[in-house]
């Protein structure tokens, strides 16, 4: 029998709209147990420097209201409690140490890739100290890129954003002709750049090329596509993902101006020793360059997304509920006894079904579980846009959007 | 008595999300005179190149979704009819020969500046060959610098969107401590970045500091001000106006990092030679460059909010209102008589009533009409900051926003 009944909630990584309706629904859900359920402030640094909160205490109203809010409610951190050389054992006593003065055998880490890790790393620190606790992944991501589960909570509100975003920019781009860039989260994997495909309601709306980091990227191509869509419609409407930043094709455009230096003393390095051009809007400012000096097109406006993608009060209804639901299943899950494993939504990643399930990190990690969940093949067409395959993926987590009409 | 019934309308300048709101207002109370009431596409152009629409014959339900879809339904154009060296003739006298052919008799002008200037020549030009034309100017604009108006239709909704996306990266720098710029439309005027003190709910949130482009702007206090909060809040959220990309503190901090004739290459030159930085996404990577280096401070993140902020599809309901009454009301008073004129909200420039008059642009023009509505000095605190007395400004126009709440 299990003699610690508390529990404890971590939130991690990057917020999202509804990472806090996760929250809400463990505390919810916790209730039934009449054990204590404590949150720690800024992910794992609250378990070290006892900064927490008893999450039980507050308010139902407050609590409703902080479900409603995005950001993590808790404070985020991004800490790996691993290593190349193994587990960070110090600062896992220290963990444990907390855990046992609080009485702690259920602990919940909402976040993305890292938490997963991480609950991988204390589920197996505790089988080898023999202290017994239930620790559950309960998945969150604006970028969509966990593996094992259809999509992750905070996608569906991200790509609300975006396709509303998207919309807007291309009813401005329509009334003032020229070319339009708008700049998309999304290093590895384009699911937020892909749904600005659900904004192109019929022919004459755009975007009308999507590049994503999984297709390959051409300059002359690039160029090419905005050349046909100014030819045929007298404007374009372009969307790219932040990590087409990272592109040969890109870095090789920069030498070519001389900005590499500049860039790396302005905007830092990335791991590859080039200039850090996502996050920062300047992955914009080189695509304007570009287009304004190669096709002469005097017209040329960016829009670089940045935090408002994962923050910004817009919710998706499903997203919501579904934060919520994959929080009470977190719990659900505990009480009976699982552990070392995550919450996942779907029959698997790319088709739907409205089970809320759960996934032992053990297979995951068989599977190659660090692996990032990429857009498939089949979804992009053409290295510059979205098969109609992504519509029915995104089908079940995208609220209606609002109504748009123009006059031409 | 007037002999040529019909009407035509154009749009102007940059969208916003209610112009087609003030279009719709025109269209409803043009009704009743059962004349022809023409939509001429991307503003003057339409009149040059006869591209024009019956708005009398678009579906009442379609125009009802146009109303609500931001960004200009019509096109847009940016277009002066006048120059230092006066009326462009040729122009004027094309534009005549469309009126005269379609039997216009009315004409307005939705937009901001250069709309209430082509309204006053278009006026004089008409007097002078003795064609009577009843033009009227109807305000919009998300900067609200016009003048003559307590507000322009578009800037509360541009208000709304700014104070949700601040509300939304004051709650991600919260969660994740460092220092969050946002970077806000606004060369001349700071209304828009002022609005983000809406966000500002209680002492916990920020933003901590607002720079506007009526403030003086110097790097130490710059600094100053933020390594004041780092230490009493663990964070700092600063708002901008694009407006500041021009101060000579700025200026002369990129000209030390050697960044100044790369930026003209990559941006262009703005009027006095320096590089283009505002609307591209530039100013925040400088800040952040300035924050990093001479603070020491590791996280600096900066959005840029673009053009979300003019085509978001969020609105605030007063916005919405008052854009379709300053269409009905341009009717309303052409048809009283009322000729080269503007629709204006507000018993004056700083005091609201809900009225909506008529504004001569005679009188207009004899006050200085050509200046820009700033931000007036009592607003503004201690060049950082944005005075209580806003909130009386703002309280009539910006809808309830959505309840924030946190834990710590």
């Amino acid at each position: 029998m299990h003699n610690r009944n508390n529990a404890v909630v971590l939130q991690s990584g990057g917020p999202t709209a509804v990472i806090n309706k996760s929250l809400h629904g463990i505390c919810c859900s916790w209730q039934r147990t009449k054990a204590k359920i404590y949150g720690s402030l800024f992910g794992i640094n609250g378990l070290l420097e006892n900064k927490m909160i008893e999450l039980d205490a507050v308010r139902p109203m407050k609590m409703k209201e902080v479900s409603e809010s995005p950001s993590s409610a808790l404070g985020s951190a991004r800490f790996n409690l691993q290593d190349r050389s193994g587990f960070k054992n110090e600062i896992l006593e220290k963990i444990f140490e907390t855990f046992d003065r609080l009485g702690i055998g259920f602990c919940f880490l909402i976040g993305g890739d890292d938490s997963r890790e991480n609950t991988c790393t204390i589920s197996e620190y505790s089988e080898q100290i023999g202290y017994e606790v239930f620790v559950i992944h309960v998945p969150k991501t604006i970028a969509n890129d966990l593996t094992f589960t259809h999509h992750s909570p905070g996608f569906a509100s991200a790509a609300k954003f975006v396709v509303m975003a998207v919309t807007g920019t291309d009813l401005d781009n329509r009334s003032i002709p020229g070319v339009m860039i708008d700049v998309v989260m999304g290093r590895n994997a384009g699911w937020l750049a892909a749904s600005s495909k659900l904004a192109r309601k019929n022919g004459k709306m755009g975007p009308h090329f999507i590049y994503l980091p999984e297709s390959s990227f051409s300059i002359p191509d690039f160029l090419q596509d905005i050349e046909h869509s100014m030819v045929e419609l007298g404007r374009a409407h372009i969307v790219v993902a932040e990590g087409i930043a990272e592109k040969d094709s890109i870095i090789k455009y920069i030498d070519g101006i001389g900005g590499t230096e500049f860039l790396k003393q302005l905007c830092g390095i990335d791991d590859f020793n080039h200039p850090q051009l996502s996050g920062n809007g300047l992955l914009g400012a080189i695509l304007c360059h570009l287009i304004k000096t190669r096709l002469k097109i005097k017209r040329v406006r960016t829009n670089t997304f940045d935090y408002l993608q994962r923050s910004f009060p817009v919710f998706s209804c499903i997203d919501q509920l579904q934060a919520t639901m994959v929080g009470c299943k977190a719990v659900d899950l505990a009480l009976d006894g699982a552990n070392y494993g995550m919450v996942a939504i779907g029959s698997d990643e790319f088709h739907y079904n409205d089970e809320i399930g759960f996934v032992s990190l053990g297979k995951i990690f068989k599977n190659g579980g660090r692996k990032t969940k990429t857009v498939p093949k089949d979804i992009i067409v053409d290295n510059n846009g979205v098969s109609d395959a992504f519509d029915v993926y995104m089908g079940p987590l995208i609220d209606r959007m609002p109504v748009v009409e123009f006059l031409f």
